[in-house]
């Protein structure tokens, strides 16, 4: 059905669903909870805890690390390496953008990026923590972050749930706007080149909005810990779903406990897609044409042309934006000592 | 004779060595090779590739790792780690102002920026790549990187030469002036406290500045590829010896094979001594107070009292400079594709 839809649509049948969509910008600013307004002096501590490795076992990994703001917002690999070289099961997401996530990790097991930030400190393959207050001694333990958790949180400031606040809310400044389809969607009708048009249709026209709509491309906004959820595979039956080992993640399932999650995923935001190979929860996908043709046969049940693949990797290329400058911070010294000996 | 000599300056009975000593103010600019101007163009190249962890075997270890420009520019770790968590046998040594060194590493196995640039990328406990080359073609298969290479070094500029140019480039710009010392040698009879004062006479006055002289504290300026050591430890018959293991690493005789270098080290810099602990080529001494009485032990056959030891820790923590603003670059992306993956 879609297909021949697709066919009418290309054919001039039927109106173009470029109009019929619903396509939006990426906001110049992400929403934040009610009890973590996004301040400069926080986001500045907050950049400093997310770039410091010390908070790690061996002092080698920092949230950085697996999100790095230099790259994508991830670390080019299939699955991320964390603390000796040990790897975790599934795809490091990108931090870009990851503020416009109603919910946090591939299957939503954190509501708000300050659940989120606090996960991987105690994963024994992530940063390798005893536990995340172990890691807040250490903080503690740097006098150069007192100061400025009391300037931000008043005093006796230094909690866990602060430096989570102060990670999340660097985060929530990671935003890429002004890619070529939001100046396109805004009006400026010579940022898409003829290609990308002919994507964007398609792309709308074979289905990927009815999970990849909204400004980010992630779902319909909701509230802060309502998830948008997809099955993934949704059609199984196809070789890509051995080839790629799509069963082998049972996904949200896996935080729940609950039969109905089995392979329900939290629709990731395409937004710089092109920047954040491999592809999928799992990693195994590592060309992003191959991607779309994978995520059409799986969940749209769709052949794509590889001329409709092109067409649709020249859209999902306009989604890249400007990735904001961002100076280094500073991290606090321990003058004439390391907090990594003990 | 060296103490009683302390004792006498100290009780005013000689002049003080501050006048006596050559106090000189770190340079604003670093010396580079005839061959390798710095322009600001391959400085910002040179801060991709340090910066880029995709060079290494499994993309999680770049120069800055090990180097990190946003602390002291080592690791806060004993021994630095690599990749697969694998450990090396010497502490990072700082990058901030090593332009000021005429060799590099530890054990002075490199002339030039240039040349210790490219040792980590193959070293199985630190990158881990094949060889250096394998690096290189890495860096080729990034289509960002190729027209910063022309712009730099023109058609065909991609060579691991060119890429270790870069790199060193970048580094000569980590430079910290203005320290409190440099306020003081400068002209500013405030900006070093009167223990800081003290401390700078003990210091001179102990001997440590037969060693550790000149604008970076590493010695006297020579020419790049002749180095400047010393034996650590001259003498060996003390506590300290065992208590940290300071026989065990040959220093540069497992560079030259020669036994007149056993135990010998390049004299390493002093600034910004304050956040580069742990201390020494084993990093087996994480307090600087201790590092300072280690050193007048193994190296002068000095006893301090506490109270030496206090103001010359004091007077090492006016070393500590400005450490110049880096804004993060992007690492130009492998567009749909990850690059760390076969």
């Amino acid at each position: 059905m879609k297909k021949s839809l697709l066919s009418m649509i290309l054919a001039g049948a039927v109106s173009a669903p470029l109009q019929a969509a619903d396509w939006q910008a990426l906001p110049d600013v992400a929403p934040a909870p009610k009890d973590n307004p996004t301040t400069q002096a926080k986001v500045e501590l907050g950049k400093k805890l997310y770039m410091d490795p010390r908070f790690s076992s061996t002092g080698t990994v920092s949230c950085n690390s697996c999100h790095n703001v230099m790259e994508g917002g991830d670390d080019s690999r299939p699955t991320s390496m964390g603390v000796h070289g040990k790897t975790g099961g599934r795809n490091a997401p990108t931090v870009w953008n990851s503020a416009f996530h109603s919910v946090q990790f591939w299957d939503g097991r954190a509501n708000l990026l300050e659940d989120q930030a606090k996960g991987p400190v105690a994963n024994p393959v992530e940063m390798g923590m005893k536990d995340v207050e172990t890691a807040m001694e250490r903080v503690r333990r740097i006098p150069g972050y007192k100061a400025e958790f009391e300037k931000v949180f008043g005093k006796d400031g230094m909690t866990v749930d602060n430096a989570a606040k102060a990670v999340a809310a660097f985060e929530r400044t990671l935003i890429t706007p002004n890619s070529p389809y939001d100046r396109f969607v805004k009006g400026d009708k010579t940022a898409l080149s003829a290609q990308q048009q002919r994507g964007m249709e398609k792309f709308a026209a074979t289905g990927c909005t009815s999970c990849h709509s909204g400004a980010a491309f992630n779902g319909p906004k909701m509230p802060f810990g309502q998830g948008f959820y997809a099955k993934f595979p949704t059609f199984s039956d196809n070789d890509y779903v051995k080839k790629y080992n799509l069963m082998a993640d049972k996904g949200r399932e896996e935080a729940t406990g609950k039969a109905a999650d089995a392979h329900m995923f939290r629709v990731p935001t395409l937004r710089n897609i092109t920047d954040t190979a491999p592809y999928f929860h799992n990693g195994s996908v590592n060309d992003l044409g191959e991607a779309v043709r994978v995520m059409a046969k799986t969940q749209l049940n769709e052949d794509l042309s590889d001329e409709d693949v092109a067409d649709i990797v020249a859209f999902l290329s306009s989604l890249t934006g400007e990735y904001p400058q961002i100076t280094m911070p500073r991290l606090p010294a321990t003058k004439g000592t390391s907090i990594l000996v003990q």
